[in-house]
């Protein structure tokens, strides 16, 4: 659901003005207790995927990473790669990226 | 702890090349599960340490979070900033900031 909302085509390439922080956590913490599942791209670091994540094992939600063996300019930090509960797919092209995607929604259902 | 660990001097430029991702995981997981509290420095988006807050959240550990409130460079993800579990301090001051964290530490203990 988070996707849909990121690929909102109402959504300026400002961001949420509009929402409080305090909202925008609500919001997206209710989403992540929701999901069945969690899937992150985490090439370029951010402290609220990561928070996300964090929330999402304790939770018991499956987690796949997404990581761009491309990207030499970043390092995935290893509290993800050395993770047994957390899946990582380092991805060397979108196509297969989303082959990973679909093998891991189909493991879960 | 793991501020003594990072001021470490025999921790190199490269940082810990000896340990395999699983290793660190493991070692920084164990060391959060026995810290008393978790104060972070989270100017610099970094997907380790988001991860660290959410299990540090889910722990029930409180935690505190410090921002560099000159550095505009950078905004403080609203999964912390609308946070009501997680103490936020925007610093203007590395004195600033020292004296939150003394306040930080005698409300807990």
């Amino acid at each position: 659901m988070l996707t849909e909302h990121v690929g909102d085509l109402s959504l300026g390439q400002t961001g949420e003005q509009h929402f409080t922080d305090k909202e925008i956590y609500q919001r997206d913490l209710e989403w992540l207790e929701s999901a069945d599942a969690v899937i992150a791209e985490v090439t370029n670091p951010s402290l609220g995927v990561g928070y996300e994540l964090g929330i999402a094992e304790k939770l018991g939600k499956p987690v796949l990473c997404l990581f761009d063996d491309a990207d030499h300019n970043c390092n995935l930090s290893a509290m993800i790669s050395g993770n047994h509960k957390i899946t990582t797919f380092r991805y060397t092209s979108l196509k297969k990226a989303k082959e990973r995607i679909l093998d891991f929604l189909n493991a879960i259902t």
